[in-house]
C-alpha cells in the first residue's frame, strides 16, 4: 500500500486518573490497548506516573514514545530560559507525536488525571489541533480522589468551589480563596509555605486537610494543622471541603 | 449464624461517572459487582440516570433498591414544605440503606459522577457515618466529560477555575464568575436565562460553551451563543475555558 494511501492516525488524550491503576476508566483501557503508540511525559531516568499507572494495559508489541522533561524544578518557573527551554519541548514532542498520525498510526498520549484539567497533554494536542482526527477520554481528577478520602463532601448544595494552582502569587491566591465555598489547591509542593500563610491570613487552617498522592499506595490524609512544615511531594493537595448551605 | 455475629456491611458510594458506561473505572465496576444490594436515587416511574449507566454491571442476583424522590422540580427548592420533604427523605434513604449494612451486606450507593462532587449519595453517608466502614469510589464528573469536547483545555498552567451551581442568586453567581479564570456553571436547568444575563453582563458570552448530556447519546456541544432561549435539560452545563496564562 503507498503512503499516500494510508488514513492519518487519531490523537487520543488518555486521562489515567490520579494513581489507582483501578481508577482508569474502561473506556481509558480500551483505547489505550487499541493504539499503536503510546506516549508518556517523564522526568529524566523515570517512566513518568502516567506510565506507571496504566502499565498492566500496555503490551510488549506497543511501541513506546517517551516525553523527557528537559527541566523539572531545576529551574524557576518563570524565568525566560525555563519557558523557552519548555516550549521548545512541548514543539518537538508535539512533532514526534505528528510523525507517527501521519503514518496512520494512532498516538495515546497518557495525562494524569483529565487531560483538558492542568497537565501537559493539552500543550501537544494545541499544536496539532485541525491537522489529525481526536479525542479526549476524561478521567478522574487528583482532587476527586482527594476528596473521597475526606470525612464529608468537598462540594454539597449551593457551595461555590474554587480550584487555585498553589503557584500562584500571594495576592492572587488570597483573592481566590476569599471568593470559595470549597477550595482546592493543586501545584502545592514547595508553595506549602506560603499556603499556609494564605490560609491562615483568612482563618482557614482549621477547615482546610493537606494531602500526599491520593490514591497511590502511600497516600496520607491529615488535618492541615499537622502538614509538614516545609515543602510537600509533587503530588500533594489542600482540600477546603464547603459548607453545604442553601442560598 | 447468628445475626449478632455478623459484620457489618460496608457502604460503597461509587462514582458512575457522567453517562457513557465506558466512563465508570474499574473500581466502581468491581465494586458494584460484589456489593449484594444496589441503591439508587430516582425519580418516580423511572430508574435513575446512574441506575441506567451501570445497568449492564448490576447482575439478577443484586437486591434493587430505589430511593425514589418525593419530588423534583414540582415544589421551588427554597420553600419549606421542600426542605421538610427531602429531608425525610433522605433520612428514609438512611434507615432503608442502614437496614441492610446492619445485617452484614454491603451497599452500593450510585452517585452520577462522583459521589462527593454534588449529588445525593453525601446525604446519606452524612446519617450514617461512623455507624458503618465506607468507601466512596470517586468517578469522572460530568464537567470533565464537557470540558473533553471542548476545542481547548478547560484549564492550563495559572488558571483558577471556579465551579458555579446555576441556582446561585444573581448576586453571588455574578461574584463568582468575577474571581474566575476558567469557570463551570452546572445546574443549568432553568436558570439559563438568569445565566445568560450574568455572562452577558461580564462581556463572557462569546468565551462560553454551552454543552447538553456529555458523553451520552444525545450530547450536544454549542457555543453559549447558539444556546436554547429558555430552560435547558438537566444534564447541561456552561464551560468558560481559562487563558490559560503564567502568573
Amino acid at each position: 500500500m503507498n503512503a499516500s494511501t494510508y488514513e492519518p492516525g487519531t490523537l487520543y488524550g488518555i486521562g489515567t486518573g490520579p494513581g489507582d491503576p483501578e481508577l482508569m476508566t474502561l473506556k481509558a483501557v480500551r483505547h489505550l490497548r487499541d493504539c499503536p503508540v503510546v506516549a508518556y511525559f517523564t522526568k529524566r531516568g523515570g517512566n513518568g506516573n502516567a506510565f506507571r499507572t496504566a502499565s498492566e494495559h500496555i503490551g510488549r508489541e506497543q511501541e513506546k514514545l517517551p516525553l523527557v522533561y528537559p527541566v523539572t524544578t531545576e529551574i524557576p518557573h518563570g524565568c525566560p530560559q525555563y519557558l523557552d527551554l519548555i516550549e521548545r519541548f512541548f514543539d518537538d514532542s508535539a512533532a514526534e507525536v505528528a510523525g507517527h498520525l501521519e503514518c496512520g498510526r494512532s498516538v495515546a498520549v497518557l495525562s494524569e488525571g483529565d487531560p483538558f484539567f492542568y497537565g501537559s497533554f493539552m500543550h501537544v494536542f494545541l499544536r496539532l489541533q485541525g491537522r489529525f482526527p481526536s479525542c479526549v477520554v476524561p478521567g478522574v481528577p487528583a482532587m476527586l480522589a482527594g476528596s473521597a478520602l475526606l470525612p464529608r463532601p468537598i462540594t454539597m448544595r449551593d457551595d461555590v468551589m474554587t480550584v487555585i494552582p498553589g503557584t500562584l502569587p500571594d495576592g492572587d491566591m488570597l483573592a481566590a480563596l476569599k471568593g470559595a465555598d470549597a477550595a482546592v489547591i493543586m501545584k502545592v509542593g514547595r508553595n506549602l509555605p506560603r499556603i499556609r500563610q494564605a490560609l491562615r491570613a483568612l482563618g482557614l487552617e482549621e477547615r482546610a486537610w493537606y494531602i500526599e498522592r491520593a490514591s497511590m499506595a502511600a497516600e496520607k490524609l491529615l488535618p492541615f494543622i499537622e502538614a509538614p512544615e516545609d515543602a510537600a511531594p509533587y503530588f500533594s493537595m489542600v482540600l477546603i471541603p464547603g459548607h453545604g448551605e442553601r442560598r
